[in-house]
């Protein structure tokens, strides 16, 4: 996205790992801060006096410090808008026009821009005004609800779903729009409104068109998949792996590698409908049989014939593991003390392109207000 | 993205999922199927004898069916591809050639198509020829390690992120392509190669930025935040809620508005990372204090001070609220059978937008053959 042009109005993560996605595929992202810089720049841990949380959602991006509640300091904002493509903000609903970025002054400065709105619930409607964070937005979403262990309780999911659902949505809007305005000619784009909570939803697909058409209230279900098994994990000698049998085709096979053709004779388990009904029994019958060898016995019989399977990894074991390096999982940066930080790479980037390190407070200030002619 | 056509070679749902968004934003989306139908045809639970996993993410598409194994079946799927921008597959590395679609023929036939795979391990490298799964590469990936229970077992994500993760950037990378070759002028675009693995990592970005940068191994820390508290679930005397104190500044407003500024003056809780360090006595103290009431009385206390919180849904209280009519959150289709179904929305589509059902079998073959000019 070289030649596009990204003003980066946002904090924490939502917005943030939406503007690195489109800095490290070539966008120039600019990252308005206020005076004292945007609060995840407090978030621990730190290293070597930087959030890590900071740092890594915002390499390949320049920092300018403006005062918005000073004329200059808003001056200064809506010069730099009228050379941008992209407004990408995440502040509390009303916030934005506070700031001297009203609609009427955002289509006066630039009538081209695309502009987007990451919230927790829209930029209307009944929560608008509510504060919002990953974790109420998965409660709220029903998210949690069946997250967890098998009959146990709600559980928030371990990563900021929240978050990088409305991110990864962002994104995918922004680009929709800057595709209609450059090549499509559309004449104007509309405000892209993502909602953290309606994000949620669509990743919940599944567990509402169960429950909305055949009244299926999902639950924590452990590691299980709600509509196939054997499709969860099961107990080595030593360690626990999962198995994905993905359909009928494989069932046979399946028993075969593992040594255990006889349960294809057994009428409970002889169709995926029929294992569903009988996934305890089967369940059992299985760890029985698997906790007599490693998990990397069972691993090779399976990956042998096709079945997918894997142990479950950590951070530790993945980042010492030839396969990261194999995958160009990471990518290394300078950071401003001049020591190599490692985070991961966006997976649809060009693998080998050097991204920058997060910015220094206002490190980019002087150069952009000479780039703009902006005196603050 | 109306003018785009997108020939959809996937089945199950990473690709399926993917077609679904570039569809219900205007994309002409034609999936085209083997003989007997993708695999996805048959998974359960069945409404009226169709699939709703199935029905869910093949919405706003039109159904083809080619016999792949037939030099007229392969004719035909080179005249559609010949009038496509986008072909999204999510094959096993290797069958796309077999199937008349190798990188030759596709230059051939289309030299400015935007070519996405979506994969498990990606196009090349060492587990490419790996089959795969959303809970394998949420095994493989360090996903299902940092998700579940405080210390208890590594357990799946409940939704397929695994599939919805690289769906989202499949996505992204498309409209990527498809701006550079019809706005920014690119020659040619590069064929995109999705990875769930490498999305999955992408997702884990704060896991990973701080294991590989201050040596900490994350794991399965239930509904807590790892670096934030108060920031997970806590017991009203009826039901459990979420409370997300984002930061300092709202420390003391929260202790005041619950009824605990005592609190305020214990330093054992006065920093951000004092709380980090004392949160078991912290969460002791302040569930102990919930417990006397229902978290209603708690939720309305803390929204009137802005203090992010909620209690924790599920698919059927939302189902059942006001707030999933107000947000708009599902639509409604007429199924091939001539009744109504809802599934949740693309919350970056336009609301009000009519989706069209998931296609039956072939449904739209003739029509389409009739349109390229083939014959099967």
């Amino acid at each position: 996205m070289k030649g596009i042009r990204v003003i980066d109005m946002t904090q924490a993560l939502s917005g943030p790992f939406c503007t690195w996605l489109l800095g490290s595929l070539g966008a120039d992202v600019i990252k308005v801060e206020p005076p004292g810089g945007e609060p995840a720049r407090n978030t621990p841990p730190y290293k070597d006096g930087v959030s890590l949380y900071f740092e890594s959602v915002n390499r390949n991006k320049r920092s300018i410090v403006l005062d918005l509640k000073t004329p200059a300091g808003v001056d200064a904002l809506h010069k730099l808008i009228a050379t941008a493509d992209v407004l990408v903000e995440n502040m509390r609903p009303g916030v934005r026009a506070r700031l001297g970025c009203s609609d009427e002054e955002l289509e006066r400065i630039n009538p081209t821009l695309v502009l987007a709105s990451i919230s927790g619930f829209g930029q209307t409607g009944p929560l608008a005004s509510q504060p919002a964070y990953d974790i109420v937005v998965q409660a709220m979403s029903g998210m949690m609800s069946i997250n967890g262990p098998l009959g146990g309780p709600a559980t928030r999911v371990g990563f900021s779903i929240g978050d990088i659902a409305a991110s990864l949505f962002a994104t995918i809007g922004i680009l929709q729009r800057l595709y209609e305005r450059d090549a499509a000619g559309a004449a104007r784009t509309s405000h892209l409104d993502v909602s953290m909570l309606g994000c949620q939803w669509a990743c919940l697909e599944n567990a509402f068109a169960r429950f909305l058409n055949a009244g299926i209230v999902p639950g924590p279900i452990g590691s299980r998949h709600p509509s196939m098994t054997p499709f969860e994990t099961y107990p080595g000698s030593d360690r626990d792996f999962v198995i994905a049998l993905g359909g009928q085709q494989d069932w046979h096979r399946f028993l075969s590698c593992i040594g255990l053709p006889e349960l294809g004779d057994d009428p409970r388990f002889e169709s995926e409908e029929s294992r569903l009904e009988h996934r305890e029994a089967l369940w059992s019958k299985l760890a029985e049989h698997f906790e007599r060898e490693p998990a990397q016995v069972w691993i090779d019989r399976m990956l042998e014939q096709s079945i997918p399977c894997s142990v479950i990894e950590d951070v530790q074991s993945i980042a010492a593991s030839e396969l990261s390096d194999a995958y160009q999982a990471f990518s290394a940066v300078r950071s401003p003390d001049g020591r190599e930080r490692r985070f991961v790479r966006n997976p649809i980037a060009e693998a080998g392109v050097e991204e920058t390190p997060a910015p220094a407070l206002g490190e980019h200030t002087e150069e952009l207000l000479r780039e703009i002619g902006a005196k603050i």
